[in-house]
């Protein structure tokens, strides 16, 4: 492949518990035929003991910036000082077109903060979302939002689904998406009017449009698109996280019990391990702050290089199809007006 | 123990998936020591094939009519009906004094309906809501309200937080009970304005408000009460009943993979049932509907008798105290009225 035909694709190597090596060693594990250029932007004598690490038949350049976004950081003196940080001139690097997305570990509010000031939010998309993968039995589910928004309204439910619904069609890579949305029961009477008056309009903007699905639909796999307002849906997936933390700690108690327990876990060992490897958070790493001008990325903060290898197919993944087009489409059509209209104007308040 | 000093428990003997068996099995359970009097409502040519079944040594009566809500019916019939129901001859029960509790599998929404219609909500309470245990690694938490309201504003939280703190100091027995607020992150900044305002108040009103906590410190037991509104708190334990499911349908299938797992769990199977009955739903069966002049607690639709027989037991805790005058003393003092004076009065809309 060669490199004019290569993704480029921008890196922040000083985000996260764990930058700037599992970064460094994430990347390393994409050679020339993924296809990757990676563009690393970080503090030069931070990355130099870590070079050393990629393999040459990755494709790779660095940038140089001290400065870096931290996680404790004013909002106000990480915008100040944001376009010149590591995290600031990757995203810049997507803006300028040089890069096709970009990928950091670093504190969520202030990526989508400084995301927002440099690439802007889509034309017709009120407030970006953050959204990702859900495991479940049957397959896996986009779920957005997952927290940018502390509140939100119908018209922002409405415009996460319409990204949910274009990310879906992109990383699973069929036109066919089921679209739900989250609500306290799945009978239509129920809910609060949020809810209520965004199924009204979802019902007549998708053909695939499934209606209500509750919290223990999260982890089914029935759907391909889970919409839910930032508060609640930051609120379960830290849930699901826990409760998995909770079961896991309780196993590691029984087995550690007795003697018996221990053999027989041992004996077992080789299907628990691949139980430990299925379920896995750091293959569900990598979200996508979605609403804006470019494919931003964002690694879990405390993600390993594994974790942000599974960053990086992530991004890979979303850059199947162009999503960008589709959201475009299904805003720009006059389809979302004219259910606004016909079903009386006032609902989107 | 004499029959006058018994505790009278009204039971709905016709609510659920299993009715009236399991709720019959469930109060076989509990013999003269228990201090419990049954009075059991419900349909006598469907009761009569269990009535054997209740050792001579359980002190209990039946009280015959065969009128049942059941969850398909509309809420208007239902409510023409209630009255005469055995759920609503069992919440009358309460009403006229004779049982000091209440006790159905039914359909939640219906008996919340019914128990507000019969017994009133307390005064000062705007709205009641649903309560119950949660288990965590460091112990159970309190958490309300779980979904009887779609939509909750700052008085209706801080009616919440009153209950849940009258709730944890009868079930856990103490007085130094913490309690918390469910948002999307820990610091003050963090959260809608529901939740930021809600907080200002609790600071003021509990010497042991602990502050926000977030999804993750549901299963940490850290907390006596986690305070949330119903959309999100529904959600919230509904995703927790979906991962745990999640997880143990892939331990299953694991474990049904291969001849040395299988050989492994079965040696280790006495520690596997060790945890799977530390983990079991029925378990924490049992959630009260509170805000209501009475004690009026919901058993799950589908429990079983080790089920209702839970449900009995968190009966009997809670009425270890006298959580009214908790709630009473609590709203009445004018405490309440001079925080929100003190914050500019306009802070309950």
């Amino acid at each position: 492949m060669s490199f004019t035909n290569s993704k480029f694709i921008a890196i922040d190597a000083m985000g996260g518990d764990n930058a700037p090596e599992s970064v460094i060693k994430g990347i390393s594990r994409f050679d020339k035929n993924s296809g990757c250029h990676f563009i690393i932007f970080g503090d030069e004598n931070k990355i130099a003991p870590y070079k050393k690490l990629i393999p040459s038949n990755v494709s790779h350049e660095f940038r140089h910036t001290d400065i870096v976004i931290t996680s404790d950081m004013e909002v106000m003196s990480a915008l100040r000082l944001g376009k010149k940080s590591s995290m600031g001139l990757a995203i810049q690097s997507v803006q300028s077109g040089e890069s096709v997305a970009v990928i950091s570990s670093g504190n969520t509010g202030l990526y989508m903060a400084l995301a927002k000031i440099i690439l802007k939010t889509i034309e017709g998309i009120d407030r970006p979302a953050i959204a990702t993968l859900i495991p479940g039995r049957n397959g896996k589910s986009i779920c957005l939002d997952l927290g940018a928004n502390a509140e939100s309204d119908v018209k922002n439910l409405v415009d996460f689904a319409i990204m949910g619904e274009a990310l879906a069609r992109s990383i699973f890579d069929k036109e066919d998406v089921k679209v739900s949305l989250m609500n306290i029961g799945s009978e239509e009477v129920k809910g609060n009017r949020l809810v209520k008056r965004t199924s009204e309009i979802l019902k007549k903007l998708f053909d695939n449009y499934v209606g209500f699905v509750e919290g223990d639909d999260f982890n089914k796999g029935n759907v391909d698109v889970i919409v839910t307002d930032g508060f609640t849906g930051n609120i379960a997936l830290k849930t699901m996280e826990g409760v998995a933390k909770f079961i896991s700690c309780e196993l590691k108690d029984t087995i550690n019990q007795g003697f018996l327990a221990k053999l027989g876990s041992l004996i077992a060992s080789p299907a628990l391990l691949a139980l430990k490897k299925k379920m896995d958070p750091r293959l569900y790493n990598g979200a996508i702050l979605i609403g804006l001008n470019g494919i931003v990325v964002k690694s879990h903060g405390n993600s390993d290089e594994i974790g942000f290898e599974n960053a990086v197919k992530f991004t890979l993944n979303i850059l199947n199809r162009d999503i960008f087009n589709r959201i475009r489409d299904l805003i720009d059509k006059s389809k979302l007006h004219d259910v606004v209209e016909s079903l009386g104007g006032e609902i989107l308040k």
